[in-house]
């Protein structure tokens, strides 16, 4: 097919020696036109390896161009996942060391961007530095948790030893006086989907004897974080200020599903008198239990339910228990577009369970974290979940990620966090 | 059509004198049983007197019944409006005696969410008391102003002796204490649509010698209101949080577009250092002038200018004026489905330029509040826009209304408030 193409498209960049190329479909250029900044593989026609050369390097920067050999910008093209290519530059033919002067500088207007949005605080320790394609850094993504700073590096063209070395250095100029440690941290799934090596356990940087453990604030509540462990840590810092607004609403016996380490239950029990939080990991529940120990000020009893979510509001709702706060946060119900049927039935059962189980003026809050699953198709669901359940619901907040976890808007995807903070009465 | 419709349906409550009804298309009655709550007049059918009668009333409580004769619940009838028929109860055949009862508790069940939702303070003195479908109150508005509750009656079903009577009363019974007039004011352009006569000037209820101006704060910031005045007050209740959330962000040299009586300009000055606030108004700017005097410790130095919005972002654009905020905030573009094909033209070159004229790294904080135009349409024309302004757009915030002015999910309609705020970049 390589060879097709590139006899097809001799307009490449003619003339001159040219780095590695990928030719895209006419429906991809369009798009990317319109500022859209990935191709998938199904949209990549052909690959043009550098001269010299028998293929194009996974990772490798390449010049992306349209059938008719236009070129529009350049990417980071990877072998192995759905996304081809993500896009880093609307330059063609981008040197590697003009790369690395991107990545620096986006990395430094990041750090910036969030000193402006999420100045750490007492009560507010930890935040997302750079969001990947939010901040035009595909593939990297680093969070501050008080004084240990994570990154992680998530595609082909990002986990490689000048990019790392680059990041690694902005991150220590920019935190050497305020943490203790800049470690990365691999993402299992992901890496397996780009197979990529799993990268030194060693710390990036560290002052003597720092530990890869920590407590980290939110809103005035306090977490554990461990780097050195697999999990991701319960405290998505996506909802930092959804959390704070879910206890602002709050009130009475309180259901938090999908607990996980606890994020919202502990928020809940600043305003709660009961609260229980739910999730079918052991291993979550007793982080969150850890966590909740870090909180002795806390109004609200709580506790913890090791329980699948579903079978749970099941039973809660054939023995007639009650609520006044139900929090709904369940993982990414669809991981893929063709899961978004089944996703959609899942959030609608889910919706529709806890609004008959709220008293009468009820606060539900409502969560989904599914890429593929749109804002306006999520509200849907759940309009449809209370015709269904013969609710009243009147929508109070609308809201989405905090702003340390910007939205591209030409790349909705990058919108993943819908968030509707609701008041349920009797239809 | 109301003949031979009612001999095709003899089912109607057979056998028992029944009020009025109303036949609605089977599209009109799935939408109601998905908890949809207007009736459009292409949806109504036939219409079925009182026995005894000729005529539906303009304004009756009427039945609803879907083709089979199968009753859906009652409503306010309208004679003049598009929408033929606002839901208001569940139970059909519903008596004059049980509406009104109906209406003092939903107008209680009202008035006690704002005491949770917006709690009067200092800093705010007044929120949005009754939203109309939002709490069950189909024609029924009404806001506070510091120390003046406004009540506002606006169809045909509402503008009623009895109902203003049983509104005017559970309003005194709440605020006899905390203020000093409850004043009933016509909205001229929906008067006109339901062919509604304009009510008596005099106030509903007031204490000896109150007036109908007052000064009334919103985060601190304070405003001029006169309820007897034909304008609409130029704070915008329903902007309340996000005029803070826009002050949070703001910075440098600003422009408020349209900013009418300077709602948006005036939070700006708390955070910039110079503010232009435009209006094609001068009669609002000149009560925006009398608000800024209102607010003497802000930190900008603020000018109001008289102009047409494109024709001056179309003019700045030529000389190269150049801003680090700049606020959207057009009136309704799309006033009906017709027009919404326009509106979003309108919202795509007001965004685009204003884009093209933000410093990097400002921040644009857009507003739409066209009923008809979608949350996802209106981020899809911003997105547009930044595509082809080749700017690069985070959003930092997806916003709605306030709290106070809830969404009925299964009403889309009612969730009509959309505010992005942004950081526009070089793409």
């Amino acid at each position: 097919m390589t060879k097709e193409r590139s006899e097809r498209t001799p307009q490449v960049l003619p003339g001159q020696a040219h780095g590695p190329a990928v030719v895209i479909t006419r429906r991809a250029a369009d798009r990317l036109r319109a500022g859209y900044l990935w191709v998938y593989r199904s949209d990549a026609e052909s690959l043009i390896p550098r001269e010299g050369e028998s293929d194009v390097a996974a990772g490798a920067l390449v010049t992306v161009v349209d059938g008719r050999g236009i070129p529009l910008g350049s990417g980071l093209y990877s072998s192995a996942s759905q996304i081809a290519v993500r896009m880093v530059s609307g330059v063609a033919g981008l040197t590697r060391a003009a790369y690395l002067k991107d990545v620096r500088e986006r990395m430094e207007a990041a750090l910036e961007l969030r000193r402006e949005l999420a100045p750490a605080s007492k009560e507010n320790d930890s935040c997302r530095l750079v969001f990947a394609e939010a901040d035009v850094l595909p593939g990297v993504v680093a969070d501050r948790y008080n004084d240990l700073v994570i990154l992680q590096l998530l595609t082909q063209g990002t986990a490689q030893a000048d990019v790392r070395g680059v990041l690694a250095e902005t991150l220590r100029e920019h935190f050497a006086d305020a943490v203790t440690a800049i470690v990365e941290r691999p993402d299992p799934k992901i890496r397996e989907l780009e197979e990529l090596e799993a990268p030194s356990t060693a710390p990036l940087w560290s002052v003597d004897g720092a530990k890869l453990t920590t407590v980290f604030t939110i809103n005035g509540v306090r977490f554990h974080y461990d780097a050195s462990s697999g999990q991701k840590t319960g405290a998505f810092l996506d909802q930092r200020r959804n959390y704070a607004a879910a206890a602002r609403h709050a009130k009475g016996a309180a259901l938090d599903i999908c607990t996980y380490q606890g994020g919202f239950a502990l928020h809940l029990a600043q305003s709660c008198e009961r609260v229980t939080g739910v999730d079918v990991s052991r291993a979550a529940l007793e982080v969150a239990d850890r966590n909740l120990e870090l909180n002795p000020g806390l109004k609200a009893q709580v506790d913890w339910m090791e329980a699948d979510a579903f079978e749970l509001l099941r039973e809660y709702e054939a023995t007639g228990e009650r609520f006044d706060t139900i929090v709904l946060d369940p993982p990414a119900f669809a991981k893929s577009k063709r899961a978004v049927e089944g996703a959609l039935r899942g959030y609608k059962e889910m919706n529709l369970r806890a609004m008959k189980m709220l008293r009468p003026g009820g606060t539900l809050v409502t969560c989904s974290c599914s890429h593929h699953v749109g804002r306006e198709e999520f509200v849907g669901v759940v309009a449809a979940a209370a015709a269904d359940a013969h609710r009243r619901v009147q929508v109070l907040e609308v809201r989405g990620a905090a702003p340390d976890h910007p939205e591209i808007l030409t790349l909705p995807e990058t919108g993943y966090l819908k968030c509707l903070i609701c008041r349920v009465d009797q239809g």
